[in-house]
């Protein structure tokens, strides 16, 4: 096979703050030629994850993206050529690939390469029922086991996995509100996802909202932000309450490895007899196919949806993964990467 | 009956910082006619726990004491003269008394008067088989719910909770290590109580000294203390850890309603999928009756010790609640009353 171009944009600085476009820096190289065991794969579209920023700054529970190599990206692709067995050419894909026309992989590490059903759309697989979807599915229901009549609060609601979160606790029964950013974002909550209400931080006081529509206190609360809006939940919540730590997005660009605004009153856990618990997807990684199964059919039955905001092309992913630090994406945020030259 | 003559502490102001004799003032007044209702108690013995720094300062599961009433304490005593129902002159009761000699109380409020069997301690009932042994034992069973073979750190080790939690622990085959001030302490907890290891805070790198200890991480962490040993333990935590939030006492003396120094690293719940888990021991009430037969029975066969430091005499209640504070206090800490006037 003749040599392809492959385009990438590499790591170029850990970032200071918020995300910058020079902290990724263009490159053009070929694909090394295949050695057993690995994989060659074009990559169709990338998914754009808070925990990026993680990976770009510091080891956490995966070591940091090296400076100078690819920008790490959950991604979907599909097969060009096999030396692994298993795989095939043509089969689709999904993995840790990365900002890049194609990835050579042997498919292993911590999201292993895993083939995606013949037939499922590539986007759905990257949304829904890829790390979004199922960070929502165990973060509700493993994590904070939701039970019919219970009053159950996520922030971050319009994003990918706050919106699927509040989806699935309205399956279980619960009146579900939601916290998200400006008017549009929180009456598609309503009028779309279905929820019983929503606040929308930019424009209320939202301790005095939780109060108002939380009056016998939160039971569930599904954090995707951190910050003061999970210290005013703390001053709500009814006895036995949980607190679902999905990830902190306002506090991403502070400080490494702390918070720059942890919880103050975190000891209101103490008098609620309550509990704040942390998960990452992949501690539920053998329960996967039984949950793609479970949101692929609540998905059918139009019970969850999935909402993406999808750009276009791989010359965008610097100005795309900025969009999802300043809120500018509505539902799950995606890029299709076009065809390679 | 002739008025009988009643001393008494009365709370003079809410504390500032450290607790000082001076937010107290001392009051002598008679006992007044008992209602239908209710019973006339001699006091025998007062706990002091650091949940009452909060009672001094703001309304929080309870109602904050008023300016000009009797301090509120755990007390064991003896009824003088009976109006209620169910309760004779000579039964001892313990209950939500105060600083006083006496105490007219209709028995009813979140700790209800309760009568402790005839032949019981007094002293034993008021530590091992009160509300700071019952706080152990369903912190560390119900909340942090050790399995053996796990690691199980406890801070503010020699005090009455967390040395009792610990030899819980033990009981359910747990490597225990404590964290205490001072060398006499830690030799204690190692001696007597049976721990693994202890760390002592006052003289030792905390976070060195529990790598070293743990370094499989901890699986369970019954904290008593807060501040920087809970971050320090956050980021040595073992997959699925516990948390045990029982107290926070180096951040009582802060300011109200909020913590001086909250967990900056919460986030480490997340990527070690943990939880912190708070409660109170009245959440646990409808247990209390087994609980104390199996601490009562576990004391008996020497597993669970009961340390008490017992301070003599009404006068000295306001220096020996900050014996508490200052840790002079080397287990239970109880003040034994005097014969009244």
């Amino acid at each position: 096979m003749a040599q392809l171009k492959n385009r990438q944009w590499l790591l170029a600085a850990r970032p200071q703050g918020m995300i910058k476009e020079s902290d990724f820096r263009w490159n053009e190289t070929t694909v090394p030629a295949l050695k057993d065991g690995e994989i060659l794969v074009r990559n169709l579209a990338l998914s754009f994850d808070p925990t990026q920023r993680g990976w770009m700054s510091m080891d956490t529970y995966i070591p940091a993206i090296p400076i100078g190599q690819v920008m790490r990206a959950s991604t979907i692709g599909q097969i060009v050529e096999s030396r692994k067995q298993g795989f095939a050419k043509g089969d689709l894909v999904q993995g840790l690939f990365g900002w890049e026309d194609y990835t050579v992989t042997d498919g292993t590490g911590l999201f292993a390469v895993e083939k995606v059903p013949s037939g499922t759309d590539p986007l759905l697989a990257l949304s829904l029922l890829g790390i979004t979807g199922l960070t929502a599915y165990f973060g509700t229901l493993s994590v904070g086991t939701p039970k019919s009549g219970e009053t159950f609060v996520v922030s971050g609601a319009a994003g990918a996995t706050g919106s699927v979160a509040g989806m699935i606790a309205k399956v279980k029964g619960c009146r579900v509100i939601g916290i998200a950013g400006g008017k549009k974002k929180c009456d598609w909550l309503v009028n779309e996802a279905g929820f019983d209400a929503a606040i929308d931080y930019k424009n209320e006081n939202v301790g005095e909202a939780l109060s108002r529509l939380c009056p016998n206190g939160i039971d569930v609360y599904f954090d995707n932000v951190g910050g003061e809006i999970l210290e005013m939940v703390l001053d709500r919540l009814a006895f036995r309450a949980r607190v679902v730590l999905c990830g902190a997005i306002s506090q991403y660009n502070e400080a490494e490895g702390v918070m720059a605004h942890p919880p103050r009153n975190y000891f209101r856990l103490i008098f609620h007899g309550a509990r704040m618990e942390g998960f990452l997807v992949f501690h539920f990684a053998q329960q996967y196919p039984q949950a793609r199964a479970e949101l692929a059919r609540w998905n059918a039955e139009g019970k969850v949806k999935n909402q993406v905001d999808l750009q276009q092309g791989l010359e965008n992913a610097p100005a795309t993964i900025i969009r999802l630090f300043t809120g500018a994406n509505f539902g799950k945020q995606l890029l299709k990467l076009g065809d390679p030259d």
